[in-house]
């Protein structure tokens, strides 16, 4: 799935790679604000940043995809109403709280968007609101508005980065990720991902900027496709977020581009983020990437895929580098047997690493074998698991990507034509003290 | 769901409360010997317990139940063949190793049957077998007929309490249950839980003894119904094992019973046990109950519920004792939108630990209820969390339940007439430590 094979030594390796990504394409400005407050829930004072991307002049070429989560957030409903609007000059995103189900949440946001119009000279309909973090909570509106002019100050047309800095939330670095088009146009794009991954979406929140010349309906149909094969097909935890958005804008500043260029440069550019959002997913330890063929169908062969990904028994396993590949075959077996997907064990081959673990209906295990399949787990780790300092808070001493290795996992199935590419990650000690403690 | 609320001050007050409930039904004897031997996949020398259940004389009225995986291990295959057979005089049951896929697996198996019949004096048809532990390895054929005699030698007619500790694996203590029906006969249950434990059993394996005289269809028809309303309703991880078993068989050795109250006897063993199998999960610090109502149908309501107890963001915010209310309704939302549940924000009401958190659409939160609702979560732990001595290797410093509290959390979303209980774990250090590291 990556069109990179990265790696990079030391954090400021990968920061001057990311700098080198982060090229805003013409026509768009960056920038973001910090600032503390005080939530309204906890007692705690909080910090919050404010992120804006900006066009030079507002465009009829936009499109977004949002969650299906029955509880959409206030920012996704209005979302879902700019979809209708002639022209959008501005995304305005938020971290630390999600605007979900909170009381006034939807009209908080319109506020939020038509008092960043009145600082940009846009109509409050021209403005896209996003919002990130803890579901449940209010947006503390005042301290807000107060930080958007110094987010307004902020813009600048060179680099993307301190927008991608700006949606963080346990996010361990920026994801920036661009292709670069014949004829001089460029697609860049940002993600903000961590937890609550899967499925048709995430917490995760996508900016794609693109100065390519494409129309409002050529962009949502090149966005839909893009997003089916890149972001819908990762997992980190099954969780579904109330806030997912993924949102393309086309300020049409460059010169033609060929319409298949584009899609595939917008495909890699979302399968890349996906790919990112997934490495810094929260405690990843090893990225799990399965490729299942010979499914009844596409749909059985994605399904069969999160399966893997996501059984809690296999993910503890590749986290401890313990190469028990029944967990691997148990995941299997029960989405199969639960869903009805026809799978015949004896004409089924699995392999971990290029090593084939099962093949006409038994393992191909032994000794050495498992020495090469524990090397294999190894190797793709991004860092040694290290005791915690306290005995119980696990965290990641890195904050970078140190390669673009992932767990190989092949399943071919013989009985049909569907096939699917599916990317996880495992379940580590690091991704519970995340997230048995993430408000507090 | 219990039928009990129980609390023990120490393991001696367990134990003797287990002893209480292990009087074996009439007709059956029980027993189990262990050994150790080396795995042919790892050189590490490994224990296995060999368990046995015995009628004095074998019973046409027997009952099975048995995983939908689609790799099911050769126990499974077999045991599906004795359901064909006239009777049933022995289960022979071993732990450590699950014989999955294994080659010759099916043939291993008939041939321990075959052995435990020719002391046993039945024929070879007449022993179900049950394998659950580690999937991928052989088991070691010589090692355990070695071991047969002394399980033969170890059957006793008092108490089930020796076998229901010879099918442990990870399990942190035995689990027995009873019920004593009008007329002098009893019910009485032993199960094997631990890890990988979801719908449609778990690598779950459940032996109910009854001396009622119930006839084969009748106890059949029971056995099913009772499943489906306990450890179909149970998630531990959301995985489902390749070797999960439930049987009931039936000596007819007591008088006549009324039929109702033997399928509610039957009824309150398997929801018991399944609680149990839930409370000793691997890792499990807090048990979750979730009750749903209001959902278009039954089958919409299980799935909303199970959905909740299997989200891992929400999962590791009760193992922090953190009231992450949003995670519990964003778990609710997604899987309502991913299954196209018909579910309308405005009219659902959430509540957990009785106090209301979400209703008419919007949270219902404040300081003094986020306090109480982290009250709940810590009163219904079964122990604090303690620092790992060595910073990674989280143990539970208990062997016994302290109580059957849980948290408790009600889903209304006045829609439809489908309502489920659905019982759920946290997902804690000790979990991972666990799963991370199980086989070596």
């Amino acid at each position: 799935m990556p069109s990179t094979s990265l790696s990079f030594a030391d954090r400021a390796a990968h920061r001057a790679w990311l700098t080198s990504q982060a090229g805003l394409p013409r026509g768009f400005r960056a920038g973001a604000a910090a600032f503390e407050f005080v939530p309204f829930e906890v007692e705690k004072p909080a910090r919050m940043k404010l992120a804006l991307l900006t066009l030079d002049a507002p465009t009829g070429a936009f499109a977004a995809v949002f969650t299906r989560n029955a509880f959409p957030g206030a920012p996704v409903l209005v979302g879902r109403r700019r979809l209708a609007e002639p022209r959008l000059g501005a995304v305005l995103v938020n971290n630390k709280i999600s605007n979900v189900c909170a009381p006034g949440g939807v009209e908080a946001s319109e506020r939020l968007c038509a008092e960043a119009a009145g600082l940009l000279g846009l109509a409050p309909s021209e403005v896209l609101p996003s919002s990130t973090g803890v579901i449940g909570w209010r947006l503390p509106l005042e301290a807000m508005s107060e930080a958007l002019p110094a987010a307004v100050a902020s813009l600048q047309g060179s680099s993307i980065l301190p927008a991608a800095e700006g949606i963080m939330t346990t996010d361990l670095y920026p994801k920036v990720r661009r292709a670069d088009l014949p004829g001089g146009a460029s697609i860049v794009g940002i993600a903000k991902g961590a937890g609550m991954v899967e499925p048709n979406l995430a917490t995760m929140l996508v900016y794609l900027l693109t100065d390519a010349p494409v129309g409002r309906a050529e962009l949502r149909a090149a966005l839909a496709e893009a997003v089916d094969q890149s972001f819908n097909a990762i997992s980190i935890d099954s969780d579904t977020s109330t806030s997912d958005t993924v949102v393309a804008l086309a300020s049409g500043a460059a010169g033609p581009v060929d319409r298949e260029a584009f899609r595939a440069g917008l495909l890699r550019v979302c399968r890349d983020l996906a790919e990112d959002v997934v490495r810094n997913g929260e405690g990843v330890r090893h990225v799990m990437r399965v490729r299942v063929r010979g499914a009844p169908d596409a749909t059985a062969a994605r399904q069969l895929g999160k399966a893997i990904v996501n059984s809690p028994l296999l993910k503890t396993a590749v986290a401890g580098n313990d190469p028990n590949v029944g967990r691997l075959v148990a995941a299997l077996g029960k989405e199969a047997g639960a869903r009805g997907i026809a799978l015949d064990p004896s004409r089924a081959q699995l392999t971990l690493g290029g090593e084939v673990i099962l093949e006409g209906g038994l393992f191909q295990l032994d000794r050495e074998k498992e020495r090469r399949l524990t090397a294999h787990l190894v190797a793709a780790e991004l860092y040694p698991q290290a005791p915690a300092p306290d005995g119980i808070t696990f965290r990641p001493p890195i904050d970078f990507p140190r390669h673009e290795r992932a767990v190989e996992i092949e399943v071919a199935l013989n009985g049909g034509p569907g096939q699917a590419e599916v990317l996880g990650a495992d379940l580590t000690h690091e991704y519970v003290t995340e997230n048995a403690d993430y408000r507090s």
